[in-house]
């Protein structure tokens, strides 16, 4: 068996959070490609999926130094089990149709947006450099997003029935995001990074602006309901995603382009 | 890189097509465990997956045998790359709805039970036996999937037009299943098996009685397209169900239950 366990270093769990959370985003919006309603469509989706891949690539080899045991990029992504990878849980739900994946890239890229905002200034040089480029990044992804969840929503009525039910299907799934535990705590401490819980209120502001264009109200009352990806444990659908992602060199141990 | 090469024995080829058709076909059916359209059928298709399965195991064991390296039926299943899978490509398909699911059932369970008919005669004495008792199997998948290929086919409009579609989109698969080559006729001349080849008429006469009775006609028309699962030439879908069926393997060399 070859697998790479995390540990216990929070450190090491707030990077991998962040950028799990944009590899397996990426992988997921990958599957557009060649699939999307429309070619310009195709190529923005595709290019967003490059954009998380690359962030994940900084955050992944980021994490690796800050880990210390000499592991890279690849190795970090390509040979950890599914209990080791701590995205958030709505990054691996299935794509879905396009409101899905309009629906929650408008969800995920707000709140790495906020994220990607509040690292520029982190006391990890290296993360605080990754951040500056991200965020520019992030906030085109924000707002293409946006523009898709208000022309679907504001749109015909089929294309706002699937957006409702989009924003019903994914909702439950947010709460998650907001969850703070020892590894924010230890981040906020040291200057790492914010606790995600704090981005909360900036995230639902943002949110209820957004489905506000679209004529669709923010979802009330309180999510009983918690994924638990940030802790390593994932939905059914996540072996699937890892089988797809890590196939390659798990039959060619080592290999290269 | 831990990847079994198949060389180019010919019984060794012609128990492969054989193992891994079933093997692969089986691997689609068991997707419906959990989806099929009633609990009944959900049961009976992952009932058929398993037989397949495990006429598979019977094949893949004894090919290994017949190979002499000492290759087992989980090596065999696990530790080869798509270019030395041998299934018709028609077994690799995506699942599709269940209109395709059974379409391609009828097909496929025809031609098996043709197979194995004729198999029970085999030179081969481990060969003879596993087809004995697989003979037994096949028939009653041919007959479940020709029962539902009837129901849709003569059932409502939207059925009838399911049922239509998956015909027009599976029917050029079929070419490939008879066309013979150097496998065949080794086979033929050992008494190993026969041509597949050779059963073709059988296959269209008992093809065109289930689509009668489904009010269907048989396709006709030569086929142009050709495709070549069976010289190890695969779709593009072969490679995901690969990385599904062979990932756990693959990330844990050697595991066993």
């Amino acid at each position: 068996m070859q697998s790479i366990r995390i540990g216990r270093d929070p450190a090491f769990h707030y990077l991998l959070r962040l950028g799990d959370t944009c590899l397996i985003l990426g992988q997921r919006i990958s599957e557009w490609c060649g699939h999307a309603p429309i070619l310009e469509e195709d190529i923005a989706l595709s290019n967003m999926a490059l954009d998380l891949i690359g962030q994940a690539r900084a955050l992944l080899t980021r994490a690796g130094q800050v880990d210390g045991r000499g592991h890279d990029e690849d190795q970090l992504a390509f040979l950890r089990a599914e209990g080791d990878f701590l995205n958030v849980t709505l990054a691996e739900l299935p794509r879905g149709d396009f409101a899905v994946t309009c629906v929650r890239n408008a969800m995920l890229a707000t709140l790495l947006k906020l994220l990607w905002e509040r690292l520029q200034t982190s006391s990890d040089a290296e993360l605080a450099a990754i951040a500056g480029k991200a965020v520019k990044e992030a906030r085109y992804h924000q707002q293409h997003a946006a523009d898709w969840v208000v022309r679907l929503g504001d749109g015909t009525a089929a294309s706002r029935a699937r957006t409702e039910a989009a924003l019903e299907q994914l909702w439950p799934y947010t709460a998650e995001l907001f969850e703070a535990d020892a590894v924010d705590e230890a981040a906020l401490a040291s200057g790492l990074g914010p606790r995600w819980a704090d981005l909360h209120g900036a995230w639902l502001e943002q949110m209820r602006a957004i489905l506000a264009a679209a004529g669709l109200a923010l979802p009330e009352g309180e999510i009983k309901f918690r994924s638990s990806g940030k802790q390593g444990r994932h939905s059914e659908h996540m072996g699937y995603v890892l089988a797809e992602m890590q196939y390659l060199q798990r039959s060619y141990p080592g290999g290269v382009w």
